[in-house]
């Protein structure tokens, strides 16, 4: 168990960008909204997997929308404080512990927001190690777990329960919701006990989070290169450098769908990039051939600062490494890759581990 | 109190295809699932509102959907015998009593499947009096009724209970969820007591229904004209006899929106009529000049054998009889018009009762 400072939020922030693979929605504003929570309600605990009793029950906290509508509209964070409660009532149980989906993006921190306000410790750990863009795509799906009793609710007081037969038709109906709403929802979804929790998450994804945003944070205090050290820390791959040349992207059913395309600097010159997006990086071409897809984490960093840069903002001029970053264990297993995999995104190509296109 | 036998839902069905104002749903597959569900189950009692104690729990029943989808996709019985023990789960009330939410189209009898299946009483009321496509678009709503808290089943075994701060957005939710769901899902809501049924509903929605039905197979019987009878048991308007020219029509959220072109026959030689449709005939122009709009009915019923022409079933070379009945009293109020009324469906002109434009 470990106390969440401010610090730890910023790192945590920070990480969650490169782990969102270019989605999940801003982490800053995820920041603010438990930053002020923290501020208000006092600290909060971060507690490892293993410390949570097998039979407490937790469950995931989450924000749902468009990243491009979460820019413009900030989360609230009476919905996150509101959330656990409404599902304390449709279900009748107490959760003693709250986690995120997905450590990539805004979500990494919404949880805190929830703990907060209610006391309660949040667990490191998470769905996917990374952003997906649908929410049956977690690591729960692939050991049986149900995204319901589920419930969201919406900034104009509005509470929607679920029970679906597959995490598939959650996935239908929230999204639904959440353009029905105005696009911007908290969700408290997949209730697991402490036991299923240690068999289902990625562990320790805030760690690892907190981790990258902490070694690009000192690279830059020591003027070494960011992009070198996350490389480093995760063992990971260059994918291509260069430059940002043109972005393709459009709003559809609350996902920012499109592609950037890149023109290469250094010893990437007379070289090309294309780098396909739906909220979230899930392939990227090199010279017309793919050279890492989802469930592997594709990223673009700016190249001096070791900024992290979402698909969301991506545009010409921008200068970036593009990193490919192991998926976790969870995801490189038949099962994960039928989940999460290029074909479940429409690309008709197999899933190669990342690595194998390093050299 | 009276039993519900097949002749009397036969009835039913013909006059809550008039009262569906060209919407609602084809009645005819609504009277297949009542009819089934009364064969498995045995007879349903029609009471009398005014039969129903103050004190008791009540709540409509209805399916949701595109009517164009219903037309391909038979509703399921089983969503309406399994919705109300839902809503009594989520609620923890139990509800002596079933309701139509609309007493025009397929929503007439639907009640009748829920109501077989658990040995209820049907009230012989409504919320329109008629069929309008938006659920917030019923008479509860003028007495400050809610429509949550509101439960959804689909035929996919989902499950979406809804607490909402307003019936408006109750509908966007709903609408949501059904085409999230493929568009055919059942529906228990606008919970309500005795006391407030005698003062929010459409006394005699469903002996209404049925009496037109009566009225046009009677007509038939005698060879003489079903619109006449109609006309005269309604105290409505023939706003245009003429022949279908053209009909615009497409599918836009799950609604069937357009419009049906007719030219004079008879007494209105050279002249035109265009009906304006959302599901529900809206607004009807003679010589490009409006004579009649939503909340009263305007419906297209075939010159020579009376029978109703839906919206989405009208089409070139049909014969008709536009007529224009007047809406229940409690649509021909300021908020009544406020809610149903033309300026609410888009059109910039101001109520007027369909009567005014006789003779």
């Amino acid at each position: 168990m470990r106390i969440i400072d401010e610090e730890a939020l910023n790192d945590i922030t920070t990480g969650s960008t490169v782990l969102g693979s270019g989605g999940g929605g801003d982490p800053y504003v995820g920041m603010l909204l438990a930053r002020d929570a923290i501020r208000r309600f006092g600290p909060v605990q971060l507690v490892d997997v293993d410390e949570v009793p097998d039979t407490a029950n937790m469950v995931f906290i989450a924000g749902i929308g468009a990243p491009g509508v979460l820019i413009e509209k900030l989360p609230r964070a009476a919905e996150y404080e509101r959330v656990l409660g409404q599902l304390e009532r449709f279900t009748g149980t107490t959760y003693d512990y709250v986690c995120p989906a997905e450590a990539g993006g805004l979500n990494a921190v919404t949880p805190f927001a929830t703990a907060a306000a209610r006391g309660l410790p949040v667990v490191d750990a998470d769905g996917m190690g990374r952003a997906f863009p649908h929410l049956e795509m977690v690591t729960p799906t692939l050991y049986g777990g149900s995204a319901t009793p589920f419930v969201m609710v919406d900034e104009h007081g509005n509470t929607m329960f679920l029970e679906s037969t597959s995490n598939a038709w959650s996935e239908e109906y929230a999204r639904a919701a959440v353009l029905a709403s105005g696009a911007n929802a908290a969700m408290a979804l997949y209730p697991m006990t402490g036991a299923e929790a240690k068999q289902r998450l990625v562990r320790g994804a805030l760690t690892l989070a907190q981790d990258l945003g902490r070694t690009i944070r000192e690279a830059r205090a020591a003027h070494t290169s960011p992009v070198d050290a996350v490389l480093e820390q995760q063992g990971g791959v260059l994918l291509f450098t260069g430059k940002v040349e043109e972005v393709e992207r459009r709003n559809e059913r609350g996902w920012t769908i499109g592609q950037a395309h890149l023109s290469g600097l250094d010893g990437d010159r007379d070289h090309t990039m294309t780098i396909h997006f739906q909220n979230e990086n899930l392939a990227a071409e090199r010279d017309g051939a793919m050279v890492a897809t989802s469930p592997d984490l594709i990223m673009a960093l700016e190249l001096d600062t070791g900024t992290p840069i979402p698909a969301e903002e991506i545009r010409y001029g921008y200068r970036v490494a593009v990193l490919g970053l192991p998926a976790d264990p969870h995801w490189r297993t038949a099962a994960g890759i039928e989940l999460a995999g290029p074909r479940r995104f429409g690309y008709e190509h197999d899933y190669r581990p990342v690595e194998e296109f390093a050299g």
